[in-house]
């Protein structure tokens, strides 16, 4: 095994073969937490959110923070609802792409597809860097190295899934189920220990929190609503990966569409739960959460300056609640970044598979679709984890700076997807006559449209609130996707149209002579192989041809060429400049206008290599004469290898890994939806 | 014209026809300039590295400074003697290379190959740094951005030689002449105001030079024996340069030998009076030249401190000469810098031609070698490039200390060119029979030895006075050449062997039946093409295979192969995990197995397009598949093209430029030593 081999195997581990890969449906107490972890994560910083708008406008503010999380249950049932409706009417898994492309046709469906690959590269960099905090929260020894923190995580993650580990559920399970418990157990306890009047006040509640300037009077008049509606917008982070279940339908045991419904349900009870009992708890602990807890945070009526550590509000409630007790301190702690990072993982595994989807209609380049190709799912990673690395450090890991560009997409494509859904009712109940049928597809529709109303009224109060605040570079990512989508799918038309057979005997017609050409730089192996096999294919005219750059050298080549009786003429083209391609093409073209009938067939002899290094060092010529050959119809470019010694055992190396090498990942396995990326397409 | 074309056209300049390159031979009074620019160019800073290694001591080491420019003419004397030798004896031009390969073997020859590569490098960046000085000097307003401006300078030369333009000799004579006008005129105008007791001190006169911690004693002691070394070390700068005609001598005048070295005696006595001159005039006018003027001049007692600019030598003697007429310092800075920035042009012709010498050797990647290749000239052209610009940034364009690394290359060279020509005559000496001919390469031999004693010396005191300085980089990026060099030389040599034709009738056997296999993936114009031509060629075989990555796409295809009633088998190859490239591979191989002595032909259809991103969106499967089937051996595979709409017209573009562009860059224009890099080698 070679040092790069070596290397290889360390870190990407040992290829998988294709027959691991089957398709394991999942009971619904694995794909609660498979498919729910991303949903769930984001009740570890939306809480924090929250506060920490209000907190713009002073501890007074935060006695409206209740209100602010009901409305966001208020939205988030709604969603589900909506949802439930999606997943009985497309369960093939396609998701908020596949209804908004059924529905409202192509341009709807590239624009829903930019805001997903958006959200995909947000939920990386928002749930690794929400992970990063909880790390340096836990272990003080990482602090002021969040961003590095994170770079490393997304560097383990995209190493774990380039390596094509197949997560099983549960390791899932165990995680998600872990922190399900340690947030509704933390809840509970504590609020247990507030009836008993015996629940201590959080660290920070010793410290005075003083309003932003201008926000001394609280919150009043015009400004205090918009600063409300920008706590609910951020709150609305809570609802971010609510969609992963619709995507996810194909992986639930039968009845597919009615257990992911009931997972549906069950995730909404869940985060509701979880972020009424963390902001009722965050009241009751008096916890003070700024975003810039150096100078908004007075002890003793001085800042408390750079040295304070903010915990994650989620952190402060369990350092009140199991005050006695640090080690559960720290199991919250870890559970919730554990989460984090499989909320993360799940962008890793639904971004290629997003990719692919769209590469299969055109909008993407074409390679990218072909499910068996590892490399392709390797090209969707690497961007994948690449775009996340350039928000974390351009945001420096803060996580309230990332949820300003994060929310924006997410409620575009609700938005779109609700409108599709109710094209879908309408389309569906113009054709429908069972009145049973009729009567259930119009309470859909009602509950889509519902949510419609509501997703659509969500999306203008973050647009108008976090605009400046960072969504303008997601509409821009967006803009620049969407027209770039645009794009591919109208060039791939176009060949489509451009190559498309007409009617009638086309193409029947066959050359009337071919005429083949070997190309002779020296006599050696590799020349003799081409002209054996030029020969073995009885062209109509053969001949061999030589380019002079050296008279002394032709000479000596043609002598070798009648000492040996090669039964091939061997012609001599003069390159008085001494260069290569151009008299061969002139060559070619001359034949070609001679006798636009022929077929042209050059035979090149060419030397396979095992080393990139010797690549250089070879073939150069070679590869520039195919590549002007190429550009004159009529010519077929006929590559003769010569395996070189050391190109043993080197074919793998250059295909840079053993194919059908696929990795699950549960979404990916989808059926159907799938068109050939092949040669020659 | 698309936008990319005239991008191009505006760097690179119009492409240059081949018939425009002709041998023009040159008159002396044309080749002094051409090939003396860099030999005289390095007065413009040897007197500043004698004057500011003596500083070093206090101001009364001045009084060594013309005894060291003495020692530093003798040098060039007996370089010039020597090398006057080397023109006589290899009047071809192949320079110090040649004659150390010719006598001492490939291994001295790939030593002082190396060599020269570095100092190709160093010529451009101690001259652009030189120049660099001498504008920051002239205009304050550079001051402070002096890699700014050496940086642009290479940037500028970089695309002047891109765009091929062909230095005519007279845009060489004018600078040259002006030059060597602009300092005799004003040495001998200082010498005639000096004599008549009127030439004023410089500006830098009234200054106090302290010695540098430990030199108060002045010059005593080993110490003080060893500082004179170094400053004759660096003094031995100035005779950088004088190979350079040696490597012209074909572009001479007949006789060409004698011209030539009429020409190194005429450099040599130029160059010795332009030294003594400056260092004779420096004395008188009191210059005072340090390393580090903010602390080692005084004014008043105090350190001039960083707002103090020092003019170089020359332009402190020419403002002290000129002290009544600024116009004449302008001039003289002007002059110098415009024959600083020839003489890095020189290197940027000389390297590409070194460049190729030595691929024609297989030390260097062969396609290097092609000069009737533009691209081969442009790789050599922006390697140079950007070696320098990594040097100028690292040493901040601090002629001082990147003149450290300098010497020791051309000393190597010097020196090993030396004992070639000592080895030389005494080879000629052993057949020569007549007397007359025996006494004139007895006379050489001599004067050779002279040299090579000489040269020797210098090196050892270069080695000892420079090597902890900065000349170990030198010797370091010499050693990588070397090796790597070797190493090329190895494989192209094994490359050789295994190609190598036994006796006998080898490949002569032809292979029993073609097997051709036509790769069908959607029913389109190019794969008709391919069909077709694949049919013209009458295989013993012929199959179409498409792979089965959608069972209905498959079916469609089918479908519509019987309704046009194509008259060739249409095979499937299964692909449960939908890939494309293995199970045409597989395919393939098990064909071969079945009948090793059949030749299998597969024929791929190929888009050609016109752009590079189209190319992204394309031909990905076929370019895999290629790959993977090169590594099989007994099969050939043929590419047809299929020229789609957007390719017209892109064939230049896609090659980069036209060819047969060549450069002349008068030591190019080489005859004979050519052999080819060609298609399949």
């Amino acid at each position: 095994m070679s040092t790069t081999d070596a290397v290889k195997r360390l870190l990407l581990g040992r290829p998988v073969h294709s027959d691991r890969l089957a398709e394991t449906l999942l009971p619904k107490r694995i794909a609660v937490p498979v498919f729910a972890s991303d949903a769930l994560s984001s009740v570890a910083y939306a809480p924090d959110e929250i506060l920490l708008t209000l907190a713009i406008a002073g501890a007074t503010a935060y006695v409206l923070s209740p209100w602010v999380a009901v409305a966001v249950v208020v939205v988030l049932v709604v969603v589900v609802s909506s949802y439930r409706q999606n997943v009985h009417a497309y369960p093939s898994g396609g998701g908020d792409y596949e209804v908004v492309t059924t529905n409202l046709g192509r341009t709807g469906g590239v624009a829903v597809g930019s805001a997903l690959l958006v959200d995909y590269v947000l939920t990386v960099a928002v749930s690794i860097s929400s992970a990063s905090q909880y790390a340096t929260s836990a272990l003080p020894a990482l602090r002021d190295h969040e961003v590095l923190v994170a770079v490393l995580l997304i560097a383990v993650l995209t190493s774990i899934n380039l390596r094509g580990v197949r997560e099983s559920g549960t390791a899932f399970a165990v995680p998600t189920y872990l922190f399900i418990a340690a947030v509704l157990g933390m809840a509970g306890f504590g609020l247990l220990r507030l009836a008993l009047g015996d629940l201590p006040p959080a660290p920070s509640a010793q410290l005075e929190l003083v309003p932003e300037h201008g926000w001394e009077a609280g919150l009043t008049g015009l400004a205090g609503g918009f600063l409300v509606l920008r706590a609910f917008s951020s709150g609305c982070a809570a609802l971010t990966g609510v969609e992963a279940i619709s995507n996810g339908v194909p992986a639930f045991r039968k009845p597919k569409s009615r257990n992911a419904a009931t997972t549906l349900a069950l995730l909404a009870l869940m985060s509701s739960t979880m972020l009424l009992g963390i902001i009722a708890l965050s009241i009751a602990t008096g916890v003070q959460f700024a975003e810039r807890p150096a100078e908004q945070l007075l002890r003793d009526g001085v800042p408390v300056g750079d040295d304070y550590v903010q915990d994650p509000v989620i952190g402060q409630i369990a350092r009140s609640v199991f005050d006695g007790f640090p080690p559960a301190f720290y199991l919250v702690a870890a559970a919730t970044g554990v989460i984090l990072v499989l909320a993360a993982n799940t962008a890793f595994n639904g971004f290629p598979v997003l990719g692919s989807i769209l590469a299969r209609d055109g909008l993407l380049p074409r390679q990218l679709h072909t499910r068996g190709d590892r490399l392709a799912f390797s090209n969707g990673i690497v961007a994948l984890a690449a775009a996340a690395v350039v928000l974390v450090v351009a945001f420096d890991a803060e996580v309230t700076r990332l949820i300003q560009l994060y929310i924006v997409g997410v409620f575009i494509s609700f938005t779109m997807s609700q409108t599709g859904m109710v094209r879908h009712w309408t389309r569906h109940l113009a054709t429908e006559a069972d009145p049973a049928a009729r009567a259930r597809m119009r309470r859909s529709r009602v509950i889509n449209a519902v949510g419609l109303v509501m997703t659509g009224t969500v999306l203008v109060i973050v647009l108008l609130t976090k605009f400046s605040r960072g969504a303008w570079i997601t509409l821009v990512a967006m803009a620049v996707l969407f027209v770039l989508m645009q794009g591919i799918r109208r060039h791939y038309d176009g060949v489509a149209r451009e190559l498309a057979l007409e009617d009638g005997p086309s193409g029947r017609v066959l050359p009337s002579q071919v005429h083949a050409v070997v190309l002779i730089s020296k006599l050696h192996k590799p020349a003799l192989r081409a002209l054996a096999y030029a020969r073995a294919s009885r062209p109509s005219v053969l001949e061999a041809l030589t380019v002079e750059v050296d008279p002394e050298e032709t000479a000596r080549l043609r002598a070798q060429w009648d000492e040996r009786g090669l039964p091939v003429p061997l012609k001599t083209l003069a390159s008085p400049y001494r260069e290569v391609t151009r008299p061969v093409v002139d060559y070619v073209r001359g034949l070609r206008t001679e006798s636009p009938r022929d077929l042209v067939v050059v035979y090149i002899p060419e030397y396979v290599v095992g080393h990139w290094w010797e690549q250089l060092l070879h073939n150069q010529s070679a590869l520039r004469l195919k590549g002007r050959l190429h550009f004159t119809p009529g010519v077929v470019v006929a590559s003769v290898p010569w395996q070189l010694t050391s190109s043993a055992g080197a074919e793998d190396r250059w295909e840079g890994a053993a194919p059908g090498d696929v990795r699950q990942g549960t979404p990916a396995a989808r059926p159907g939806a799938d068109s050939g990326a092949r040669a020659g397409s």
